[in-house]
């Protein structure tokens, strides 16, 4: 897990070094060909997705035996994790804990803003710094932009590096939740995801997983995506033009239920309201863009509905109890592909497949 | 650990299965004639009591050798456990925690009463659901009265049930209390709790464990309680029809004194004044209920002392060396008891006797 | 680990106890001729020194190959150990908790500084008593003083004692502290301490860390100490006395730059400004007491930096990566020596040497 001298003394300075472009940025967070920080989901690609998925299938068949999950948890049982969450977050904490746990993993946590050395002056930097020194990974969530790549950053110009896992920072990145929504698609499509149609329905313009999720569709062939959205939560232009860029079609509507009848998959979201500047959210009508239980009967058999979670109103709860509602599982499969991710990175998925 | 489909489509709604009494509901929280969910102190039934004492008893004898101790350790080491507290308990919490621990059981702490997810606009069954998600127990203690019972019935409906624990229900449930005040008895009496006369002091009116403790004596034959309250906290009327119901004769006084001669357990408690609706608890003089180093000499030889704890000043700390003085042990015993019952749970309680 | 009926029955009340001098007091807190609580600095002679640094060195050679790191990691897995911090710490506690982790030993954690049942009216005696019910150590950190060393006593009096460890007491102690401040002396001299020029600089009137330090050097030979600090925050007379008494010579000085010119290793802090009882810091220009870039050139080669961290500006951050920067080193030496404290204290060194 050392780094090489020579990466470290040709790295540029930080303000000169964040404003490039991700694709540029990508080689330095990586060793020996392989992610050693998780940052971006830019640095999923077709083969690791499949890698991990399978990684995460195979774990899931392990340790449903005893002896098989004794197995696993040998594997990272010298390995100690710092899980930093500096913004509270309970479904990605939790599931990172436990993708821990399974694979033997010691995990600290820090889940409080404000640190006891915060307060006596410390700078971030430092603090991180601090707790890289225990452990050999930290999972981490910031609410500061950029803080978790600059983290990576620091940490992979000293002498004793550790790997970062992002959960989530600022408003834009949060690699794992998208990691775990196309393992989702995978797990319910067969592993076959190309040539699909999937419709993002809700805030599209401030929520991070929708925007993710496009992104990602790049890596798999002839897929279509619907955007249903309230006028004032559209996607955001930047995503429309990577699609252009890569030729995956695409359609913006607001007509929810007419777009659902050739979906292969639905992503629902919740308004996000906590972004708000000006209580701009309360000023929208997002009932059209709720999942009640009588559109069951217009979607696919084969269909599937997502959701990050948490919901509020947007998929009646009744709905829960159809098949092809599969955010419940959407949301243990992120705790198996966090694992599967852990395994990868500490270079032990080989002895889980 | 799969719940049948059966038992799930005759489920009936949440409404009317709530109403119901405990005694009809206890075989929805069974699986294959044993408990599933541990929710009410009325599953504990002798034959239960007792196995779960014999496991406590062999854990305890077990582990106090490394090579026993690693046994034991290696029973549930693919289990993960949820430990969500949305009230603070310190003592409940730590004794659960290191139970799971002595057993290897990994754990996950939710100790807030705010999650995130709450603050994001989820339902409280949403985010138990989730928790679930990521475990294979969840123990909770939460204030609402019926949440936790509501917990374990949801959970029960979906395909992926996992046991639910309770620490500690609104005002009246808090089961594993209620094992370890007799687990206690058990130990004290040499495992033969018949024919004894338990005095229980204090403000019986509101505390919970004095109320649990009378409804478990049913399991015992020939016992007499004494009840000894100041007449504001005197013990309610429910719990003395139940032991006129069962024959089990018990009176209510208020001389501390007279009644200890001929006590073989006294079950101390603190007055419950978190339970105030208007500053009762102060227009009470408490300190004839107090147990002092004086009425040590009037107890038998053979006579106990228990307190839930924490105790303020109903126990002079001078009694604490009185080898009768049984508390400190108490408390331990609870996570022993705590062990045995997440053992039980899990299927591995033979493999400890 | 049982205490013996004779020395608890010799045990003076708390009140004659407290006021003794420690070199008295600590019989009591050792067992067999080994330290059984870890209280104070005091308890750390030379050769209990040196046992812990060969084990703590032993223990990062050891757990380097996934082997030996689960090796270690059986030696105390029967073991449970509670953190209770009633102060925040993130470096001392992340330290101990990951010490904890190498070793096996399964930790419980309260972290704040007010528990439920201090809110139910219980005494912070009762709240520890309770604590040791379910663990076999209690590493903890209290802002009263005296009250870590109180516990420690409390527990000894109990039939079921367990060893404390201090993490920070009041503003006196912090053993633990000068343990690390110490072995990376010890690792950056490659073992010999002896005949060296020790330099403390900043706030060294209200910082524990270099008194403690002043007070261990006795334990080596031809030690000579030089304090630099403003006029208002010099070293105070008890220690210059203690100096005095055991023929370490020391000098006080304001000249920062010219006494590093002959340090073997420099010490530095920051300013202590919550113990300000009048804003008396923001007065005191400390500007002159920083270490900079342009230091480096001024020190020996072999010369060492330290600094207990948290840092503000004494030190620039560009320093750190300048070999003869060792705080950073410092605090990762901190994790291991508890390591060995806890390894000795359960009397498993002897496993890892």
């Amino acid at each position: 897990m050392q780094r090489t001298q020579e990466m470290t003394s040709v790295q540029p300075d930080w303000e000169k070094f964040y404003p490039r472009p991700i694709s540029e940025k990508i080689p330095f967070f990586s060793k020996d060909g392989r992610v050693y920080d998780c940052l971006f989901a830019q640095q999923l690609n077709r083969d690791l997705l499949t890698l991990l998925f399978r990684t995460a299938d195979r774990l899931r068949e392990v340790t449903q035996h005893k002896d098989g999950a004794d197995y696993v948890s040998g594997l990272l049982s010298d390995k100690r994790a710092m899980l930093y969450f500096a913004q509270p977050s309970t479904r990605t904490f939790m599931s990172f804990l436990n993708a821990a746990h399974i694979l033997g993993v010691k995990t600290s946590e820090i889940r409080d803003s404000s640190t006891s050395s915060e307060v006596k002056g410390e700078t971030p930097e430092d603090t991180v710094r601090t707790f890289s020194s225990y452990v050999d990974m930290i999972i981490m969530r910031h609410p500061t932009p950029g803080f978790v790549e600059k983290t990576a950053w620091l940490m992979n110009r000293t002498g004793r590096p550790v790997p970062i896992i992002s959960g989530g920072s600022g408003k834009d990145q949060h690699p794992t939740q998208a990691l775990l929504d196309v393992y989702t698609l995978y797990r319910s499509f067969n592993g076959d995801i190309d040539n699909k149609h999937i419709v993002m329905v809700g805030d599209l313009k401030r929520g991070r997983t929708v925007r993710s999720l496009s992104y990602l569709m790049k890596n798999y062939n002839k897929m279509s995506l619907s955007f249903v959205s309230p006028k004032e939560f559209k996607m955001e232009a930047d995503i429309l033009d990577f699609l252009k860029r890569h030729n995956i079609p695409y359609q913006e509507t607001e007509d929810f239920k007419g777009v659902l009848k050739t979906a292969d998959a639905i992503y629902m979201t919740r308004i996000q309201d906590e972004h708000d500047k000006a209580g701009e959210s309360k000023k929208v009508d997002y009932s059209p863009f709720y999942f009640r239980q009588e559109n069951l009967k217009d979607i696919k058999k084969t269909c599937v509905i997502l959701h990050p979670l948490p919901r509020r109103h947007e998929i009646e709860v009744s709905v829960d109890d159809d098949p092809r509602a599969v955010f419940w599982r959407q949301e243990r499969n992120g705790m198996w592909a966090r694992a599967a991710l852990m395994a990868y990175i500490f270079g032990v998925d080989g002895k889980i497949r």
